[in-house]
């Protein structure tokens, strides 16, 4: 499996139309076949100093494989998602895991 | 749900012996009951300069909720996990996403 793990910090945290940009936008992702999973989340309520709680938006999609997730890059709702959104955050961070 | 994004970086990246030691003690986290998915795995071949893939392993444990997850953090395995495990880790860094 080939698990993407992104997280989104917002350059305005506060700026509640920005957070409802971002999760609409997000939530279009959820129409790419080649993703098998889709979470999107925030942080939880969990706090220890090995956490990281500082991220608004977390998206972990799960895949079959590195090709699924390569069909996924260079879909046309990918690229709209970051045409749209990407003014929004002032972070992006990814973990991809072959599990 | 709640997502459980671990990542650990080894004190001695190279050592073969120590990587089968934490591999070997992720693994019985698979274990716990209260996990619904286990992902154990590394970091992907992607290369762009917003990934992170300096870690040595990832583990992802897809709970039900919150509650699930509070089982697993006191649950026997994972606290002989810790015992047996975290001298060979120099860092670790959590994601709890709640999706």
């Amino acid at each position: 499996m080939f698990i993407h793990n992104v997280f989104f910090w917002l350059k305005e945290k506060d700026n509640e139309e920005a957070k409802q940009a971002l999760l609409a936008g997000l939530k279009t992702l959820e129409g790419i076949e080649s993703i098998q999973t889709v979470y999107i989340g925030t942080a939880a309520a969990t706090r220890r100093p090995v956490i990281d709680a500082t991220y608004d938006f977390a998206e972990i999609l799960i895949f079959e494989d590195e090709a699924a997730h390569d069909i996924y890059q260079v879909h046309e709702l990918h690229k709209k998602f970051v045409e749209t959104c990407s003014h929004l955050w002032e972070k992006v961070l990814i973990y991809d895991v072959e599990a």
